[in-house]
């Protein structure tokens, strides 16, 4: 249950943003021990004057194709992990035609009693 | 203060729209001491590529009503209040047509000084 | 890295969308020593079904034009540094066309791990 919210322009091709969407999947659950079915993903497209992202902020040379990835996960995972997720997340850029610079990444954590995944229940209460 | 946010798929009719609001808020008044006038929701619509959910992760049966709802709170509910939310909400899903797997809950956290509700006052402070 | 969250609703005019979004950026700039170049802004129209914001909640009088400012950002802001946000932000609200009761604020913090601007590098290593 990580919970990811992909915010990407307008102009991206569906490919694109389904490319985008299996790579930070698939860099959760190679970096961050996130199970390969726990994917829950919302996507939504902006116009240009909507997403608003400053285009060198952090030393870096954002194209208009940046995205923003938001995650909300559970506490616990290591600063080394979340490292390895931002790399993991750059080297995958490519592959879908987007710039290394391109991908803004911000977490937020809660706990494990803040899930529940149906049937009425805690997740942690499975 | 509760802030909610529902992302529901594009083919849920408005009036179940509508009643996964109410059904949202009237849980939280009722499990989590949620005054009856401190309602803050958004909704948003999202077509079927843009909205991916696993169908079964977490043991359970998601149907393409899935929806995903997000509550930022304040700190402090128990475990056992949180608990009654997410059973009282699935409650709530068959009187919207919704199954009661229908539902992706995730919790977040914040302060008492961490909103303000208009006036330029901290909430804390009114 | 401040990451903010405008939801407005539909019939403000971009002009008055263009200035909420300056408005949020230059307040944060001002009260909560965010620099000028770190800006990242989300802003989604709703329509007005899909926005639900009590009109009188928290003792103030709400109008239609009422938006939502979510904003993440690191741990560490003092609560005075967020009440002069508060404050800030209400006093620029007139300079849109908002009345000082239509801005409703939520705060959420994260660590410096949390970010990554790019360069597959936590903004913590630049």
């Amino acid at each position: 249950m990580p919970l990811t919210r992909l915010s990407v322009p307008d102009h991206l091709s569906a490919q694109q943003v389904r490319g985008l969407a299996d790579a930070v999947h698939d860099a959760l659950v190679e970096c961050c021990d996130v199970p390969q079915g726990d994917r829950f993903q919302l996507v939504s497209r902006f116009e240009r004057d909507h997403l608003i992202l400053d285009p060198t902020f952090g030393d870096v040379q954002r194209t208009a194709d940046a995205c923003v990835i938001e995650i909300t996960f559970l506490l616990g995972r290591t600063d080394a992990q979340k490292r390895r997720l931002y790399r993991d997340l750059a080297a995958r850029a490519a592959g879908i035609g987007l710039g290394q610079d391109d991908l803004v990444v911000g977490l937020v954590e809660n706990g494990a009693i803040d899930w529940s995944l149906g049937n009425g229940r805690a997740y942690i209460d499975k």
